[in-house]
Formats: C-alpha cells, structure tokens, sequence
C-alpha cells in the first residue's frame, strides 16, 4: 500500500472518531454538567485515544473489507469504524493506567496523561471514563444487533484477559525488585498472551466476524470451519511472535531503526531474550545475569547484552521466527475459502505479512 | 429487626460471597495461571468487597422480597444476592481507586489497599478486576435470562454516572488547591446525585425489578405507573438527602455519634454545609470561609463552625429534612398497590425509615 493509500485510510478512520467523540461529549453535556467538566472529559478522550498508530483499531475496518470481499458501504464502514475506536479506546484505558503503575514519563511523543498539570491520580477515573466510553458507543450503535450482546462480551473478557496479563506482569517483574527466579518462558508465554495477544490481535478479527455475520461453525469442502477457534489459534501465537519481535527488537535495533533506545534490560523487563538466556545458561552465566539484569546501571547492561552475544540470541531468534512463521503459514493454508459469510485468509496473512522479518 | 435477626440477614448474604468468589478464583485458576497470581487475585476480592456494612448490596435482597411479598426460594435468594455482591463489587472497584485519588489512610478500619506492602499502584489494576468480576458473574448466573442485557446496561450506565460525579468532584474540590468559588449547592446537588446516589439506592432497587419482573410501565386503580421513573423520583433525592445528612452529621455529630472525627472542613470538601453558608454568607462572613475552609489547621476550622453556628446551618438542617421528608412521603403515598409484578410502597419506605433522622 502507498503512503497516500495509507494517510487516506487513516483520515477516513479519524474522520469517525470527529462524529463518536462529539456523541460522548454531548452525552455528559446533556446531563447538564459544567462547562469545565465536560471540557476535561473532552480532553481525556482526545489526549489519549487518537494519537497512537491506530493499527488495532484500523485492523477492524481491514478485516471486515477482506470477508467482504468489496469496498463497505457507508453503514458498513460507520459500524466497523466504531467497533475500532472500541478497541483503541480499551487501549487507551490501558495506556493511561499503564503509564501510571510503570511511572512512565512520555508516551506517544508527549507526557504521560498523568503528568498533564492538575491531572495526576485524577487519571485513574479518566482511564475509568475510556473504558465506560466503549459501552456507550456499542449501545448507540448496535443496540438494535442480534449481536450486541456477544459484542458486549466479546469486549469485557477481552479487558479481563489484558487485566490478567497485567497482573502476572505486575507481580513477576516489579521494576524496584528483580528476582529472576520468578520468570520463565511460560511466564513470558502467559504474560504476552493475556497482556497483549488478545486485545491486539483476536478482539479486532471477533469484532469484525461479528459485524459481518460469520458463524460460529460451518462445513466447507468437506472441512468443519469454527472461525473463531481459528482466529485463536493463529492470532494467539502471532500476537506472541509480535511481541517476541518486540523483545528482540529492544535488544537488537539500533536507535535510528527502533525510534528509540531499547532500556528492556535497565527495567527488569520480563522479556524474551532474558528468558531464553535464563533457559540456557550455565550457572556461571546465570550469576551474571543475577548481578546485572535490571539495574539502572549501563556498565551492568553492557555486561547482559555480551551475554546475549554469547547464548547467540540472535540465532535463537531466527530460528524461532522461522519457526513461528511456517507454523502459521501452515495453518492458514489450511483454511478452505468460499464466499460470502466465510473467513477469508487473507484475514491472517494480511497480519503475517505485517509482521514477518519486521524492522521497526 | 432484632440484631439477632440482622445477624443472620448478613451471614446467609455472606454465604453467597463465599460461592462467587471461588467462581472467581477458580475462572483465573483454570486458565493456567500461576499460584502466586491466583492468590494475589483472591486477596484482592476478599481484601475489598465484604468488609463494609453491606447495605448495598444486601437492600436488593430486601426489595426483591419486598416486591414478592413473600419469603424467596433459594434460586430466587441466590441470584438476588448475586446482583447485590455485584453492587458491593461495583462500590470495590469505587473504593480502592477513591482511596487512591484522595490519598486516604484507612477504609473500613484497615489500611486502604493501595497501601498494603507490595500493592502500591498496583491497586489500579486490581480495582478493574473488582469491575470486571461483576460481569463476569452476571454472565455465568444470568446469560439465559431475557433480561441480561438489561442487567450489564444498568450496571454499565450506573458506572458511568458514578464516574461522571467522581470527575465533578474531583475537579471542583482538589485538596490542595481551595476555591470556594467553584463550590455552589446545584454542584453539590450534581455531584451526591452522580457519584452515590444513582449506584447506592437506585441500582439496588432497579436491579431487583428486573430480578422480579417488573415491567416498565402498567396501569392500575387508573394510575399510571412508570416503575424504573418512579423509583428514580423517589431515590435519587433520598440519596442527595442521605448525603446532606452525612454532610451534617460531619459537622455536627460527635465522635462517639458517629464512630469517627469529622475532617470534610479541614480537607475542602465540597459539603451541604459549606454551601448552605456560602449561599448565605455576606461579604464578612463569605471572607472568613474564603480564609479558614480548607486548611489543615485546626483554629482555621474553629473558625468555620462558628460561623455554621452563627448561620444556623443546625436550623437550616432541620428545615430541609423536614420538606425531603414530606416530598418522598407525598409521591410515595402516590403509588397504587397490587399484586405480584407491580411495585409496593414499602420498597421505598423502607429506605426512608432507615434514613430519616438517623444519627450515625
Ligand atoms: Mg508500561
Ligand atoms: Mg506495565
Ligand atoms: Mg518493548
Ligand atoms: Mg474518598
Ligand atoms: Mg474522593
Ligand atoms: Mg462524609
């Protein structure tokens, strides 16, 4: 796709957020708040829903194109475009509530919400606010849905999925504790998996199977489909993969690839390259890791990265996304394709190919 | 009631608890997740959610008993009760993250959870599973049932009113920053209305109407009623008064009275009692509230009740109790009564008894 392909499409999803925005804000206007409470909850909702990359939510309106298989109608674009400011205001509720419990400094080129003067712990009910603001949204526009119901859900296990991840991340990497023994593969494996996966990668595919009327089970050429087991299968272990990458990335990008300095290491994260050198390595590498990982020291990080060299982690990584990759392919070929009301593969190659050997 | 009677009241209520919460656990339990994260996740119910006076939670109980006009069978009790630890839940996730907001130091006489070693900032993720759960549990005891949407768009709605009055109150009454400019009796109207009474006495009673049937609008003895309406008429003033009452008794009542010392002057709360004097302060009077209200000193609040005592904030009292009173008993004297599946007089006398002229 072009660039301008691309800022077209990304003007054409902002463009819905200008008209659901507007619904919320009008919603507490009409309740007869002040003036000053409904500029704030303005605020909240502009500050940290529209600044991101959008993929998430974009991804919603990208799949329902492909089980289309055509352009959407206006009303269809309308739906699909709400379902994906759904997903991006559930990761803005996270963002926000994320940054204060890691005491992050900047997000997205600016500060931290809660670092906005007079916001601070206010934040926590304005994360609060993101999150009631999906509900509102999905009642506006699809009360009237066979399907509003399973939307609903389909969003409150997703949040209760990403709330699980963030305690078992919570709990096994505090940033002021380090303790390797708590962190293993598995870990790394279920934190990735309930953190990210879900939200990021399944909840936009569900979403957009929803709005276009794909069935929970079907026969084609003489295969039993069930779309959403499917889309778990192959979206669950992609979105580990992504996130896999991103550890790497941390480790291995340069600054001018990665846009920023990876600091995985200083922060005691539970990232996969420490995982992997922790399931390899000999007690004496093992002590180094111990006395290093997780300080806010450079000299101590330099030491982990030598190590990393050594355990060849790059070479692990290869292997891995190689492996990774032909699993995924191998399912997805799988998939028999028939028309209308049936998943496309094109669903999950388009995601595959996104991120495949990704750079950045 | 006798307390033996109360007594007995909350232990079946605390039966129920016992049950939801090991669904609860066992949900986390079943997805894999590791010891330590299950264990944190039940401190985190158990820590929360029963330790409070349970009125909430316990009045849907008692309205669906109310509404039956007899004794519930045991599915009938189970299912009330879960809607009413859904209320307490809700008031959870409200809690921890209002403790957080205010920097308080205990609730319920323990140290808030916030505080509790190793939680710290991890409260806030752990106050969206208290959020969470509700849902959760709505799902597996109400999935079937006709009216289970009506359920989640009540408890979601009710979220959102609540959060809209955090935010007023939040944003009119910083505690470090004091300006009696933005305080104003319609503020305060506005913010008793949204942040307790719509989830502390109308989600109750709207919950046990759908538990028992009741429709949204009937006719009888020639009257119409609007039940949902009706019950919002009647409750939502006598949540503004149950709050202008705990404003009052701040002020007014002693420590044995009320089992704690008044701070709402020290700590520049947004009370009845600022605003009935701001409203009839003259310029003298308005500058020694401009001066002395919410500073952390205790001549400086001398000074306030004083001035309370001077305006007669006590008569004033007396008089607003006095017409609420007389208003509720009015419209609900209004109310035509039938049988099964309409709505009984007592379901709101019941909530008015305990609250008119209480003194703690
Ligand atoms: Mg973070
Ligand atoms: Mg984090
Ligand atoms: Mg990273
Ligand atoms: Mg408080
Ligand atoms: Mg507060
Ligand atoms: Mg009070």
């Amino acid at each position: 796709m072009s660039s301008t392909d691309k800022a077209v499409r990304r003007a054409k999803f902002e463009a819905v957020w200008k008209v659901v925005k507007q619904e919320l804000v009008d919603h507490i206007k009409e309740q007869g708040m002040p003036d000053d409470v409904v500029d704030w909850f303005e605020r909240n909702l502009e500050y940290n829903t529209p600044g991101g990359k959008l993929n998430r939510g974009m991804s919603v309106v990208d799949t329902a194109e492909i089980l289309k298989g055509r352009t959407l109608t206006d009303d269809e674009y309308f739906k699909a475009a709400v379902l994906g400011w759904g997903v991006e205001l559930l990761q803005a509720f996270f963002l926000v509530s994320d940054d204060m419990m890691d005491s992050s400094i900047t997000r997205r080129g600016q500060p931290c919400y809660y670092r906005v003067p007079r916001v601070g712990s206010i934040a926590i009910n304005d994360s609060f606010m993101l999150e009631a603001a999906i509900y509102f949204l999905l009642k506006k526009h699809f009360r009237s849905e066979s399907y509003y119901v399973d939307l609903i859900e389909l969003f409150m296990e997703t949040t209760l999925q990403t709330e699980i991840g963030q305690l078992i991340d919570l709990t096994t990497a505090p940033e002021d504790s380090v303790d390797l023994n708590k962190f293993s593969l598995e870990k790394h494996r279920l934190i990735v998996t309930y953190k990210t996966a879900y939200y990021s990668f399944y909840l936009p595919v569900a979403l957009a199977y929803w709005l276009c009327g794909i069935p929970a089970e079907y026969t084609l050429k003489g295969k039993t489909v069930k779309p959403f087991e499917l889309a778990k299968d192959v979206l669950i272990p992609l979105g580990e993969y992504f996130q896999v990458q991103d550890d790497f990335l941390d480790y291995s990008g340069t600054p001018e690839q990665i846009g920023k300095i990876g600091t995985d290491i200083l922060d005691n994260k539970c990232s996969w390259c420490v995982n992997t050198a922790l399931a390899r390595a000999t007690p004496e590498q093992r002590k180094i890791l111990d006395e290093n990982y997780g300080r806010k020291d450079k000299e101590c990080e330099a030491r982990v990265k030598a190590l990393y060299a050594e355990l060849d982690i790059a070479g692990i990584y290869a292997e891995y996304e190689e492996n990774v990759y032909k699993k995924l392919t191998g399912i997805i070929s799988d998939v028999p394709e028939g028309g209308e009301g049936t998943v496309k593969r094109e669903v999950f190659t388009s995601f595959l190919s996104k991120i495949y050997k990704r750079q950045k």
